[in-house]
């Protein structure tokens, strides 16, 4: 079978892209980062998930960026907003350049394996307003990549694939159930503690409860027990 | 004064990158990266080299990407040819998709620091045959790097300058030393020891012999004591 690198965070969407990857037939390579974030308990949450579906492998990149700042996601003195979804301005979740920077090391190891393709789980529908997560991004860093590769250069480029781009949450959720995902393994929240329990307040939150609301299926989710989660509508 | 982020490796190329930024009066702010490479060296060269130059600040950025494999610079198991300049095909060296995971790195410190520039050294004139080191693949970062980022979504897309992209390796120094660059600090081999020391026979050492011998300048580098360099026509 041909080969596939995935970017898995640990999180609702990511699990999601394994899923439709094991799906297409390909087999799974995960790449996860350990980059400083606050809610390390994704990367648990990545690995167990990876024994869930039979993985080939699933590499964990340490990459020490959190000190460079800039983030909520990673800097301890930046606290991570409440959900505001009235505000249209990029949050201070926002890890410059993070999605660039992690397909490019997903776009080494593909290159490595042999792999035909690079699975991320953005969406241009239901997100926090990342420039990284656009159709149009996505298809310059495919022009990019297909010009820095030896494979690339060979004819043989590798493909940025993105189930999830022109779905919101709810649908994301549904497509997940009918490919067999348990929604109660991942991680979504910016601040989860160490036992993978969600704060139910934070942007990331907000969003997948509002995703299981609208899908009508019930929240999974394990929240942190002094927190009641936000529903927004 | 403007801000920069600097490329550096520590190596000849990206040394007089960061002399040139002095010169285009850029406040500097050098990255490197211990990425598992073997010619560690090159770190306190760059470290040396930023004391030299009044960098403002210098950022040793980890990243585990070694153990992925697929290159002879970073995995034990694999031989760093000697140079061959007769042979076209990408070396063995070549390590998938590194300018545009460190290229992708330097862009999001360059967003966290508001810089406008991102110095690489790159060459498509005496390089190694690397397909992440020509004009078209620059030009197509930029495009992408303009989408990726929240600075180039509000129009203020940091530029990514390239001094270096059109001349030889000669060229390079001559330029280098007209700025001031003491090369007798900088390491370009792959296989340095620990002192600094190159080995005279690697593709990056030749190259770096050749341009000496064409630019009509004694070589300042320190070869390992028991190794005559091989100097190519």
């Amino acid at each position: 079978m041909p080969k596939a690198v995935i970017l898995l965070s640990g999180g609702l969407d990511s699990t999601t892209c394994l899923a439709q990857a094991i799906k297409d037939q390909y087999d799974c390579y995960a790449i996860s980062f350990d980059y400083g974030q606050k809610h390390r308990a994704e990367l648990f949450a990545a690995t167990n998930i990876c024994r869930q579906f039979a993985v080939k492998a699933h590499e964990t990149v340490t990459l020490s960026i959190g000190h460079l700042g800039g983030s909520s996601l990673t800097d301890s003195r930046l606290k991570i907003a409440d959900a505001n979804t009235d505000d249209e301005a990029i949050p201070n979740t926002y890890v410059p350049a993070r999605n660039t920077t992690f397909l490019s090391i997903a776009l080494g190891w593909a290159e490595i394996l042999a792999a035909e393709a690079i699975y991320i789980g953005v969406s241009a529908v239901d997100y926090s307003g990342y420039p990284d997560c656009r159709p149009e991004y996505i298809a310059a860093y495919q022009s990019m990549a297909n010009l820095a590769t030896k494979t690339g250069v060979e004819g043989r480029p590798i493909r940025i694939i993105t189930p999830l781009i022109h779905l919101n949450k709810a649908q994301t959720i549904q497509m997940g159930l009918e490919l067999g995902v348990d929604y109660s393994q991942t991680v979504s929240c910016y601040q989860a503690n160490e036992h993978g329990e969600a704060c139910g307040r934070c942007d990331s939150c907000a969003l997948r409860i509002k995703g299981f609301t609208d899908a009508g299926v019930s929240d999974p989710t394990r929240y942190v027990a002094s927190q009641q989660p936000t529903i927004i509508n």
